[in-house]
């Protein structure tokens, strides 16, 4: 038994504890019930702050899915030669990955059983769209190699990016910018001597 | 309710449905009624063919398994330098990946909760630690471009291939050889031109 902690939670540090759990049972597999014993509160001092878990799912992913739109924005994904850009949008990409990454593994995750879901869903395949879009430009400005198939290419770029949840924990091994180095080296200049 | 079929299953065809059922409900998630039900038999049955359903899932990721190390011992991941190697080791590995696709998907999706899943996690492991050497060997002789970080390229080429699982349908998309082939080239060679 642990006696309930006093409600100190900001809307931030309750979504951490949140997506921590969603991560660790599976959105599908957690209940107020599991999120009230986590974070120490009562399930009523969680509803004081938001109206169900779904509303904590939406915040998390939202948070995942601003971080990777916010890179679409900056002037590195904006201006120059769409191979520089793309560039670019992988190695931030990467790197939004790593600073979020509780976040952004949840996204990964995401089956589709909600309208929260969903809606997530259906962003992630905008981004990816849009990335598809900008190896499409890369290759009509003839920067790929002409033996590639973009969409298979945007679908292994990003299978590689997206493994980095797998196996990149920010207290050991390598840290996020060797990382998201190696990310664009292997997928621009790949692994051999030319 | 669904009359039970007459027990015509073969080692193999029972295993078929199991591992249907583990990538579908999570193997975790499974019990033998659910087995029982997709196969369309009886519980007695299924045990006349196996001990529990820890036995299926080792045939599964066994099969999976003896799949990834018969490529090591095929003439071409034994023979020449050690860059065509790896690109031999990746192709095939691309190829096994696609060909025994459930299996491969259940052994990528396993936990380590049981004695068998820690079997097939160490074995994976195994695998991925004979092709890390290969990537060493290659660096060694000159053949990778110098500002490779090994264990980060192995990663990251594991997590190429891996992705394969996620989005990779026989029966539509691109075929199996077009996607090996893309995936040897975004490797060895990468997108842009040099």
């Amino acid at each position: 038994m642990t006696m309930a902690r006093r409600d100190t939670y900001t809307p931030d540090t309750l979504l951490a504890v949140a997506v921590r759990v969603f991560n660790e049972r599976g959105y599908d597999g957690t209940s107020m019930e599991h999120l009230s014993k986590a974070a120490g509160i009562s399930k009523s001092s969680i509803y004081h702050h938001v109206r169900g878990k779904e509303e904590l799912l939406r915040r998390a992913v939202a948070r995942a899915l601003d971080g990777l739109f916010g890179i679409l924005a900056e002037p590195g994904a904006t201006g120059g030669r769409a191979v520089e850009r793309l560039e670019y949008v992988t190695r931030r990409t990467a790197e939004v990955l790593m600073a979020e990454l509780p976040y952004v593994t949840l996204l990964l995750r995401v089956h589709g059983n909600t309208d929260t879901e969903r809606w997530a869903l259906a962003r992630r395949r905008e981004f990816d769209q849009q990335v598809a879009e900008l190896l499409k430009q890369a290759a009509a400005e003839g920067d790929l190699r002409a033996d590639i198939d973009v969409r298979l290419a945007t679908r292994l770029l990003f299978g590689m990016i997206n493994s980095i949840v797998e196996w990149y924990r920010p207290e050991r091994g390598s840290a996020a910018p060797e990382v998201s180095a190696a990310v664009v080296r292997m997928a621009f200049a790949g692994l051999r001597v030319t």
